[in-house]
Formats: structure tokens, sequence, C-alpha cells
């Protein structure tokens, strides 16, 4: 919850070894702290204009509209005022009188051969469903800015010495050389911010190798 | 992993205690079953082809790139061969030598006031961000059919007779009423499959309030 900005909890009927044990957690004191119980769950719903359970198994039976989390999140964020997501204990989930609380049911689309999943998995996925910015699956944050063509001449200069000096070119075949280490120079995407590093190792084999440019 | 159809578990230095646990944990068999252990982490993901590592710190200094989630997940979902994902021990993450053999690193995108997640509950964001289905968020998967015209036409009828017969409409007021309730009842989206129910509610309260049409 603190992970993803979510403040407010609301317990009804809690197991209190582990409700007092993450009292007592590092980190998650805020949210916590602030943790609230409720004698039941009418009243811990209460001021909530909507109410969406989470559920594993599918309920087709109870006729309740079952949303996957990708959708369901999308409704919850443009929800006006409280909402309420409703998980029920790890070991039986909600029951048939909490959902029928909820407006709608959720689940997170799992493989259905495996459905059911630890709570605290459940709890974190949703939150992260809910926090999730789509525009970020678009684009990279954080570009590499690749190295220059004149950076890339640089290196293959370099190279091709190297080559050289070591004996891995030979004079009958230099000239298709230098064209084949010039393409593979291009084909390793060398980012910018790693040019000076490489100059550096490249100089420094020139210099054992004896190349006195 | 299992949830979201991911099987191959590979271990490195496990905890010993946790991992037998693990492995004779109901549902979780298939996987753990299949899970290998190896000395270091080089012989665990020689045969990979993308190596991406998870932190919850920035690590600016290391200058590897750092993706977001959302979108490092987009490009292993792309990538060729296998990909490798590695998480940390849950008290200290990857080790700088671990993360060096990283093509880049991915961070969970959280409250930069709390960052650092429960390591089972960042493997499952993780796999749930790879099993994602960005189009499941754009589109209700069990669209609610709504009430024909015709059937909110008897529904209304129906609850102005109730509205007369218990007294809630008087003759002088009978007009702007009828249009009133017309409107209530509209505003109120009844899905077409829950309307039998509510004719049966209507019929019966009727039938007690003494009205036999």
């Amino acid at each position: 919850m603190s992970n993803f900005g979510f403040t407010a909890l609301r317990l009804v009927n809690p197991y209190n070894v582990a409700f007092r044990e993450a009292r007592s957690a590092v980190g998650a004191s805020a949210v916590m702290k602030a943790a609230t119980e409720y004698p039941d769950l009418p009243s811990a719903i209460a001021d909530c204009t909507l109410v969406v359970g989470t559920t594993a198994a599918g309920h087709r039976e109870l006729r309740h509209p079952l949303r996957r989390l990708e959708y369901g999140a999308r409704l919850i964020r443009r929800a006006e005022g409280p909402v309420a997501l409703l998980f029920g204990s790890e070991k039986f989930g909600l029951t048939n009188e909490d959902m029928s609380r909820c407006h709608w049911l959720m689940h997170i689309p799992t493989r259905d051969e495996h459905r059911t999943m630890n709570l605290g998995q459940s709890v974190a996925l949703c939150l992260y469903e809910l926090a999730r910015d789509p525009r970020a699956a678009r684009r990279a944050p954080q570009p590499v800015r690749p190295a220059t063509a004149a950076e890339l001449d640089r290196l293959t200069d370099m190279l091709l010495d190297i080559a050289r000096e070591s004996g891995y070119v030979n004079p009958r075949t230099a000239a298709s050389a230098e064209e084949k280490i010039r393409r593979l120079v291009r084909r390793l995407n060398v980012p910018e911010r790693d040019t000076a590093v490489w100059f550096g190792i490249f100089r420094q084999i020139l210099w054992k190798l004896g190349h006195h440019k």
C-alpha cells in the first residue's frame, strides 16, 4: 500500500497476531498506524460510493459483473468519491455475503490452471495496476544517447590499428578487413557515454602493442 | 510464477529452509519441482541472450540503463532467445557484481518515499506486467446488456401503480409524478437480466397492496 501511495487501510475482524506484527514492521508504519478496525463490512464501507470485491474464481452463479484487473482499475481511477477495494481472508477470500455488497467484482488475470493467489501479492498487483502509468510502457524514460559517427570513426580507426599491430589483419586483406570492422563497430550500438572508456582501453592496448602514432 | 505461466525457476545459493518449504507447498509443485540450483550466477544465466536485473534503488553511479517495469516488460516480450530476470535476496537485493552481468536494470515504479518492496510481491508484479494484456484495459470483457425501452416502460408502469396504491402519488400531482418516476427508472441503468426479478418483486408488492389489474 505504501509503495503505491495508498493510505487508508480498513480492517474487519483482522487476525490479531498478524495485525500487531504488521503494525510494528519497519517502513509501513504510516499506513499501519492509520489503519482502523471496523466491527463489520457495512460500517467499513459506509462512506464509499464504489465498492469493488476481488475474487480468484469466476462466481458466474452470482450474476455479478466480473472485470479483469486492467479494465477494473481504469473504472476505479475514473470513479467519483471514495472507492473501497475489498480483499477476503488469505484462506477463504470474500464470502458470498461480502460480495453481495459490491458493485462489481475484479479478478487478476492468471492462468486458468492456477488462479488462487497469495493475499499480499494480490493486493500489491491491484494497487500497482491502479498506480500504473500506461504511457510509461510506450517510451524509454532514459534514452541512451548513442555515439556520434565521428566517435565511431575514431573507435574504428583504433580497432583497425589494434588489428594491424596484433597481426589480425594482414596487408593482403586489409581493404576488406577495414570495411568489415567498420560494420562490426556500427552493430555494437555503443553508447556515447562509454566512448571515453573504450578510447582508454584501445589506447592502452596500442601502447602495449608498441604502436606509437 | 505459476499464476502467470512462468516455469523456469533457477536458484543460486538459495536459503535452504525456505526452498524446502516452498518445494512442499500446495499448488506450486510443478514450478518448484522443476526448479534447478546453480553454483553461481554466470552458470545460471549462461544460455540467456538477455539478462535483466531488478532493483529498488536508482544506482545512477553504476551507469547502467534503468527502465521502468512497464517499458522494460515490453522490451523483454520482444526479446529473441531466453531471458533471465534476476532477483536478489530479500534483505540485500542484487550485488553490484550481479548487476554488472545484466544488460540493463528494471525497477517497479513506486513512491519515492517507499521504494523497497517485499521479494514475493516484486516477483509477482514483474511477472504480472510481463503477462499483462494492454488491450484488456480498453474494453469491458463482459458488457452488461441494459434493459430495453419496453422493459423499462413495464417497470415504470408497475412502480407507478405501486406509488399510487401506496399513496405516494396523489391524483393532484399524478402527471408530474409519472414523468419524474419515468426519469428515475432510466437513471438506474437496470441490466436486462435483472428485469424479471424486479417484475417479480413489484408484482408481489402490488398484490400485497391489494392492487389487481
